[in-house]
């Protein structure tokens, strides 16, 4: 998918977008070659590259160093990138948006090196952007995204639980999201505390929005738009918001009450009523109405900032993030 | 093995050891108790303590705020730890310094993951620094690890190669030392660019050190000394300086023979042939004077800086890498 060319958010940073890629890229330059080939067919498979553009969008619109924001935006996406391929592995995930994924093709020991390796490259672009106060925060976020994966292997599954789900959410995705605000923010040297409190809160909102809709759109989707079978959090035992709410709504519904009481159901043929079940109720919707007020409050944040194109960029960001469909 | 009862060099620094331990095991309080319990497993299962030891007396003997060569030498000794995670999991050891290793008792998925964690408290123990040289360091020294590891696994095995051994044991434990040395220089503010230099270069030659007398003890010792079988090395096709001295001396023995064509030896009686053939052979003791050669440059380097208490400890310490038995 080649969202650049579908999304306006993106047009004033077109040509950042691609310095980003090309530093990110150069990363593995002069390395090992098998690393490097694994480094590259990473990056190709891409994504949206939505983290980077939030920090690039928000580092513009506080008037930050522009080669310093392209740094601390390709360290964003390194992060990013070195979570996915260790949580790939752990899941023993085959594909990810479609895409092979680099465990389903190399040895266990081989993909954990070249996580690794991803990890120390994006610490490299981290300490380039010469900011203390960001490498501190890269720090954190990494502890809390490790952390959250921690809780999900070894905290009981199969079990509606509101709380533990937000807190899932938020070390999953909404803590990177955060920081790609943030950091952006702090590396502004016009940026007052309000305002770099106000970037936090607008990446904390859009990360949770986004992914409720990433949990929506893995019940609603389809197998190919996902790049992997429909329902598949709910078949592995990880209970996101729609199954939340749909346990809540119809608690005499035999399935809900095994969700409610924390009983995996390993049937697949209850797997798939209950997902079609899911599917067609009103638990989507008020998903939908959960990721918008997310949304809500992240728009509240940003005009805490005087207008100017990025912020309406990073506005149409935010819509893009519920809207989306893939 | 308590080291701090038997080796003088470390009388100095016995109480800094004591507050590296304590600020290393904080690193984990207030998270995932099971993550905590494998934290402190990891820490228990200690080793020496010699890389925060090289920290603390070159940043004490340059003149170092206190409290942060304290978090330093934590940021390097909680590196290391984190590599060895990664890399036991990879190797699939059961046992390291004869304790367990964390892959013998959990999953592959929460090795993976508690590894990953270390890391990330080795990068906010090095945030907390306050410098940027070190963070850039730490990510350099980490891609060079890394890298080390993933050159082990894709390079050919079996191979009498002089180079590849520098290059690796660089890799694996040369630039962990050469980090530790070097940047405890970098935060001492009356350090010149000359001693810097002097101290990378006494760290470096002090890690080569290290890693052949490793790898004769890995020849030389005895299983319940090593904690794992003698020769182990050789056993899984990688070739160290004994093993390379050997075969330069004795080419027409068939085992040389394959060393130097990098055929793997594969008979188990053929292996333990050979082991006992480099055991009993010269190639120990000329193993041995290119330790001391290691040893030799690393002190004249410790000569730049002038004479003091630390510097004698450095000096001490240097020499016990080159007489320890264990």
């Amino acid at each position: 998918m080649n969202l650049n060319a579908t999304v306006s958010f993106l047009a004033p940073i077109q040509e950042d977008i691609t310095a980003i890629e090309t530093l990110m890229r150069s990363q593995a330059e002069g390395h090992n070659p098998d690393l490097q080939a694994a480094f590259n067919l990473l990056l190709s498979a891409g994504g949206k590259r939505i983290r980077p553009a939030v920090t690039m969008l928000a580092g513009r619109m506080l008037g930050g160093e522009h080669m310093r924001l392209i740094k601390l935006s390709a360290a964003i996406e390194l992060l990013h990138t070195a979570t996915l391929v260790h949580d790939d592995l752990i899941d023993g995930s085959l594909l990810r948006r479609g895409m092979p994924t680099l465990n389903s093709r190399w040895s266990p020991g081989a993909t954990v090196l070249t996580g690794d390796f991803v990890f120390a490259r994006a610490a490299n672009m981290a300490a380039q952007t010469e900011s203390i106060a960001v490498m501190k925060l890269f720090a954190h976020t990494l502890t809390v995204i490790v952390e959250g994966e921690i809780n999900q292997l070894f905290s009981s599954r199969c079990k509606a639980d509101r709380e533990a789900y937000h807190k899932r959410i938020y070390a999953k995705t909404a803590s990177l999201f955060e920081t790609a605000s943030q950091s952006a923010a702090l590396i502004s040297p016009t940026a007052s505390q309000e305002m770099i409190d106000a970037m936090r809160l607008y990446g904390y909102h859009i990360g949770m929005a986004f992914q409720v809709v990433d949990d929506i759109l893995d019940f609603t989707s389809d197998a190919s738009s996902l790049g992997k079978p429909v329902g598949s959090d709910l078949r592995s035992g990880i209970i996101t918001l729609p199954a939340i709410l749909y346990a809540e709504n119809y608690p005499h519904d035999p399935c809900a009450q095994d969700l409610i009481e924390g009983n995996c159901i390993q049937d697949p043929e209850r797997q798939a009523e209950l997902i079609s079940a899911i599917r067609g109720s009103d638990a989507i919707l008020e998903s939908h109405h959960e990721a918008e007020r997310y949304i809500g409050i992240a728009l509240e944040n940003l005009r805490k900032v005087p207008a100017s194109p990025e912020r309406y960029s990073l506005e149409d960001l935010a819509q893009y993030i519920v809207r989306r469909e893939f």
